[in-house]
């Protein structure tokens, strides 16, 4: 398989597993966190299925250390967490609780830096999903609070992940 | 349709085409010419297209200003016209009618930048390729010398094009 193909696949995995992560917390009230903006892809495809027509209305929150994301893509300064995620997930008492989705993805091409980056933001993340909340996350994030759900057909064990907080 | 959504076809649409585009050559005598490399994942995909096993080898020549690929995909150097395109390619004059298969994806997401330089680099690649040689490419190239082709099935008119060398 090329990294052409590898890539393709790893994100219609991530398509899928937004697309499911939705339906599994449709009865579930709270807000949407995306830990990482990027170019802004998978934050305008949150945006459609969570602000979209017919959708019922989420509010986004989004994380990121410096927006460089295309124009269309840039959340509201006030839906925005600016800054290392480090500092910023731990002063956001606010969404404490309040999480009903979250996703995040390394996104870079650096396999160990992806998991070590994974392994310290997810005691951040924790405590910011309510109970039954889902984070969906490329990067594995096993741990007791978090139980791991079953992926969407077609994607691959280990290609993504979507866990649900216990 | 999200960001994300056209991103995969864009990336599905790339990939039907050069695999397309291998067969559309299978007869053809003639070297491949990857017009940017990137992050290498095309270049990946051509190798394993036109140097994998079972495939019948070709070389591939590579045009890049700046190797920021991933280690795994960088061509060697005696491969690499290294720098500016509108320099490296009029001084290629060993490529001249001997390309079956040219690639070039701009591969930003500036369209208007994209297009000038898709028209900037059509005469400079023209020469380069052989009689019946096929250019894929994600911007229009349309001249007198290039017939469009039919493409793959699933790819949307315009999302990438095929042209054929008159």
């Amino acid at each position: 398989m090329s990294r052409l193909d590898s890539f393709i696949r790893r994100l219609e995995a991530q398509r899928a597993c937004l697309d499911r992560a939705t339906e599994l917390v449709r009865d579930l009230d709270g807000i949407v966190l995306e830990l990482g903006l990027g170019n802004g892809r998978t934050y305008d495809h949150l945006r459609e299925l969570f602000q979209g027509r017919d959708a019922p209305w989420r509010d986004i929150y989004v994380c990121e250390r410096q927006v460089a994301a295309h124009p269309d893509c840039v959340p509201p300064a006030d839906r925005l967490l600016l800054g290392d995620m480090f500092k910023t997930l731990p002063a956001a008492g606010f969404l404490i609780d309040r999480v009903a989705l979250a996703h995040f993805d390394a996104g870079t091409g650096d396999d160990a830096a992806n998991r070590s980056l994974a392994a310290g933001l997810r005691p951040l993340i924790l405590p910011l999903l309510r109970g039954g909340g889902v984070l969906a996350t490329q990067q594995e994030m096993t741990c007791p609070e978090l139980t791991a759900l079953p992926l969407p057909g077609g994607v691959a064990d280990g290609r993504y992940h979507l866990y649900r907080r216990v």
